[in-house]
């Protein structure tokens, strides 16, 4: 029995050493299997590092998109802080002052909204599934350039390294997107439909996760001094076009994309010496290009 | 169909709201549950910013362990550098001079082994199995203080944040323990059966993860004046017990690290406002704490 299976995984390699890697594909793709991102969900945060580049996803949390554009457009953001950077978990970042009296005031947007945890049901959006099974989900994949999940009833975007996720409360619809926060560690699953999440970091996530991190608990700041600042934050939109970042993001909805991801389940690459055969939704990297102006 | 299992959730939860979180289990854990570890294998790597330590596990790569004791009895590490960090993926430490002529000489130890990528039988090896699904491998859990995994013939260590494994070439052989990296992202678990891993980092990971990334292919600092300096590095037993970290480590294989398990799967805390019921292996911390010396 041993025989055979590694006969078939011999047979497998050897068909597979013909098959591009993830690599060659990339360099095959065409024009049309890419996609700018759209300047008007598209944030700029920056620091005194630089810019960190955010694709916002409204179609799964559509009220916290908006009143996070709504935040910006007034520069909620502008010369607040991060509050928090714990290892191999989160970076946030918000009002130090938080609902205090002197906190900054939210003008037209709003402080809390009810949660958008998952969309109800998954008909409506598109999904490029995995095969491989999740220790999570009944299903991971694709959706709209970010990882999702779903079941029977529900799609939700997962918490992959990356993702940017609104900070909440113990109550479910504490948060509205005044804190956000960014995933730099091994993915949090168990933060999925647990928060609302709206979008990822498609450029400059260095600059977040080799913040020094906090020495409270939680990774809180403690000392307000050791805080980094928040210079300000923008959509792409209200940026002069020669101030943009000017990137290309892999489509997630194409055959270019499913041999991607193949590739990347079967690592044909050389070094690799043990079939690898399966892939985690958050090994899949989405690829982000620079693109001409 | 929907109503039956909504119904079943809110019992399961009911019964579980008075089961301890994990921090209540850590908090009424018994003396005999912590064990320290070894010094004769636990590694001190002194950065410019202080020391992380790493346990090693000879069960599983003997070779490689022994081989990386020599090298760090002969103080080869001592002032070499670290050569990479890729962000979401490791940083990697070694001789920048690789294997020119001017590289330091290895003494008694040797420059590659060959791969101990897993142990050819599970039989021998204590394992707690998880019971949830697993993206790579068939079972998953963990062995001697280390995530690992296995199938119907062999066991291996696997890829979670803070892993330490032995940086090769192409070849299967060509790693010995001159060049190690500690995984700082998300689990490359593709990497499993086709690296030798040799242990994990136990206390000032932070040290690594936010070491600024290389700006060169794969996190390698292109600039030799940016390579972060490795002081030295020590087993803890050759350096002078009040100067020693004093840490104990949860153990793998008790009634307790079971309960901590499934409280990290369950996640009883008020915030979490949909349950979570499953745990990937890289999800459950390992816990350390400081010892009294």
């Amino acid at each position: 029995m041993k025989l055979i299976l590694l006969f078939v995984a011999t047979l497998i390699r050897s068909a597979s050493a013909a098959e591009p890697t993830s690599a060659e594909i990339l360099a095959q793709s065409a024009a049309s299997d890419w996609r700018a991102p759209d300047p008007q969900r598209t944030l700029y945060l920056e620091l005194a590092s630089g810019r960190v580049v955010i694709e916002l996803q409204p179609e799964f949390a559509p009220k916290h998109v908006a009143n996070i554009a709504q935040l910006v457009r007034q520069k909620y953001f502008d010369g607040l802080a991060i509050l928090r950077a714990q290892d191999n978990y989160v970076v946030q970042w918000g009002d130090p002052n938080g609902e205090k009296p002197e906190a900054r005031p939210l003008g037209k947007a709003k402080r809390s909204l009810s949660p958008e945890f998952f969309r109800p049901s998954f008909a409506e959006v598109p999904f490029t599934a995995l095969i491989d099974p999740d220790s999570y989900a009944p299903h991971v994949g694709f959706s709209l350039g970010m990882p999702a999940a779903r079941d029977e009833h529900r799609t939700w975007l997962v918490h992959c390294y990356g993702m940017v996720g609104v900070g909440r409360d113990e109550a479910a619809d504490s948060g509205g997107g005044t804190e956000l926060y960014v995933v730099i560690g091994h993915a949090p699953r168990h933060l999925d439909r647990n928060v609302t999440l709206v979008g990822r970091v498609i450029s400059g996530i260095e600059r977040l996760s080799t913040l020094p991190r906090g020495s409270g608990d939680l990774g809180f700041y403690t000392d307000k001094e050791a805080r980094p600042p928040v210079l300000r934050v923008r959509l792409a939109a209200d940026v002069p076009p020669n101030e943009r970042t000017a990137l290309e993001l892999l489509r997630t909805d194409t055959p270019t994309f499913a041999r991607f991801v193949d590739a990347r389940r079967q690592r044909r690459e050389k070094w690799f010496v043990d079939p690898v055969g399966h892939v985690d939704v958050c090994n899949v990297p989405l690829p982000v290009r620079k693109r001409s102006p």
